[in-house]
């Protein structure tokens, strides 16, 4: 496997842009596309959120009925949640509209909305953007970029990555474009993530390597314990690689789920280390866990905490809150066996034995913590599972985000 | 039923006392003794999380071994908790201590501690705080508010309330005295609150009507969703209003026990709106619910959720937030049934109907929203049931608090 300058124009046949539709944010991008130049096989996972938006019934609907996938039109701004039937009839609009342009079916359209929840789609700038997107879509990397750009809301940065593999002597790229910054706490998946290969593989391949994925990489990320409305991670594949189709139990199979892995699982840390006002990616690792189900309850309570969230925003190694968050985690274990370490670019020094403090140093605590990221590691003793989590650090900038986020 | 001014010495034959042990703060008064002349009968509800701090574990044998109480001393500053044998060992020195001072049995003495985890207690000090305490303890309402005071942490003020009734034509007093502000999620309890009553009243009776009301109480609220590891609520009666034993089942029983419920919802809604940082109490209301466990799943992710909670600390009425928290809070509704409502001091108004905004003034929203108890309430039109939680605004004052709570 090989990381690949790219994001989701790097696969054969795939083009992308960015555009600015005046949706919500002035002067910058709010709307982008993916484009395949062939029909794809689609697979996607949603927010489990009893109030889904729009845009995730309607992509749910194309991904169930097994219809092939050609576009992804994405805008930020609005999430087009809890707007009713008039939401979901711009919904219809918006496909309608890229099929017109696209020259393609509207039931091969999937959507993404992020934003304010509550608020209706300007359905006249949507419908503008869309015609403005079809003209602008390129296959360079840049396109892909501006792509990712474009989905960011309170996102500092873009998020995109693609990789090489080699499948049947033919070279099968994905590449993948994410955002997240608040209201992330995914569920079955994340905020948004998009995913282009040209790799040829069956629906039900494709689906199964990407929902046994999302638990271990999107499903262990959170930044303010709030499951999304909107999350959606879709993966599309026109098979424009030519490799012989990926079907379940080959080894082909496994090569292909191992790459697409790297992609969720860098896309999953990069949401979490730009959390809404985030100054470090918190990773934590639970390990000597009797099963997977204990370790993932334990390391997702520690990595939720507002209070372990704040220390770490104080780079203050207040570790009786990570105990304290394992203690309700609803995973049983002995606080007094606990083993707790922390690590980072800085050094690694263990903070607790048999849950009571160690003699460590303050100083050389408070320099592991300043860096911008900080693994902590619980050995809890009782057998040989484990799991990762990945938050980040809770400061004032969350505060300043999101308390007067409409304005 | 009559509020009475006054709060733990307020019921016969109680007197309390608040020092300064310098148990880790400087200038304030950080150990409290409640003392009852007569031993008394002892109900408590205690934190579930796993890592139990020691003075948890100590009270909830004697509660359960059925022993009279007769004292509890309290500390503020460190929690006793992951601190190992060690620790516990104190537990036992603390009742030895207070056994000689108060010339009671060590086994009749419950403790309770609060403040930074992992820390041992400097026990000469807590020791030599126990002989203050013997000696300062008196029965005026001033020395209730005095063991208040000592009992604080982050709280900006003291909690307690006093209550009389009337139980076959004698006088009963319950008081009660709390303290809460970070790290409170309760769950089968809170931090620790501390109520005293004269009613003679078995112990199955005393403890059934406590387990019966924290659920409606102290488990309905949150600051920050962290479940404390010394969650304590102590209720002890010695008998002296020399009313008829109260037990269940009887016309007594429920006079007592909804009295019992005025002092622990006091208690709750005043830790809740002193949360850490807090600028207003966020009651939530829940109705129409189709039963009591669902209203209690969706009032609870409302108030827990950090986006509503900023959003009342920056008074924007962000109300999809509040469908998306009801969305993940693990109960089924249909979202665009749902009817939304704010309401304070300042008035009232619907924000949406079915799920979808209303024509609402922003300005009105504002305003409602600005003041220091602000209620949210969502209709999901499925039934008759309905329950509220109490949560407060997520501000730069809890930042700051716990980015560097230790130091």
């Amino acid at each position: 496997m090989k990381i690949v300058k790219g994001g989701v124009t790097k696969a054969k046949g795939f083009e992308a842009a960015g555009v600015e539709a005046n949706i919500k944010y002035k002067g910058r991008t709010d709307m982008a596309i993916i484009f395949s130049k062939e029909p794809c096989v689609a697979a996607g996972t949603f927010t489990t959120n009893v109030a889904k938006a729009a845009p995730v019934t309607w992509d749910q609907k194309i991904v169930k009925e097994g219809k092939a996938a050609q576009a992804i039109i994405v805008n930020s701004g609005i999430a087009n949640a809890c707007t009713g039937a008039e939401g979901y009839g711009y919904c219809k609009d918006t496909a309608d509209a890229a099929a017109k342009e696209l020259g393609i079916s509207a039931d091969s359209v999937l959507l993404g909305s992020t934003g304010v929840i509550g608020k209706q789609l300007p359905i006249d700038r949507i419908q503008a953007g869309v015609k403005m997107l079809a003209e602008a879509k390129s296959d360079t990397v840049q396109a892909g970029t501006e792509a990712a750009k474009a989905i960011m809301t309170t996102d500092t940065c873009e998020k995109e990555i693609a990789v090489e593999i080699e499948i049947g002597g033919k070279t099968v790229t994905i590449g993948g474009m994410a955002k997240g910054s608040g209201m992330i706490h995914p569920n079955m998946c994340t905020m948004l993530s998009f995913i282009t290969t040209d790799a040829a593989i069956s629906k039900t391949a494709l689906q199964k390597a990407l929902s046994d994925d999302v638990n271990d990489t999107y499903n262990m990320i959170s930044v303010d314990g709030d499951t999304s409305t909107n999350d959606t991670v879709l993966v599309i594949a026109n098979g424009m690689a030519e490799n012989e189709e990926i079907v379940e139990g080959t080894k082909e199979y496994e090569v292909f789920a191992e790459a697409l892995h790297e992609i969720n699982e860098y896309l999953a840390k990069k949401i979490a280390g730009d959390g809404e006002g985030a100054t470090a990616l918190f990773e934590v690792n639970v390990v000597g866990a009797q099963t997977k189900e204990q370790a993932v309850l334990l390391s997702k309570a520690i990595a939720c905490s507002n209070l372990t969230k704040t220390a770490i925003a104080g780079h203050d190694a207040n570790w009786g809150r990570i105990i304290c968050a394992m203690g309700y985690s609803g995973a049983q274990f002995d606080p007094e066996k606990v083993d707790l370490f922390f690590e980072s670019a800085a050094g690694k020094i263990q903070i607790a034995e048999n849950g009571t403090a160690v003699d460590y140093s303050e100083e050389k605590a408070t320099e592991i913590l300043s860096q911008p990221i900080v693994t902590a590691t619980a050995n809890v003793k009782m057998g040989d599972a484990k799991a990762t989590a990945w938050g980040c650090d809770l400061t004032h900038g969350y505060i300043e985000i999101n308390a007067d986020y409409r304005s």
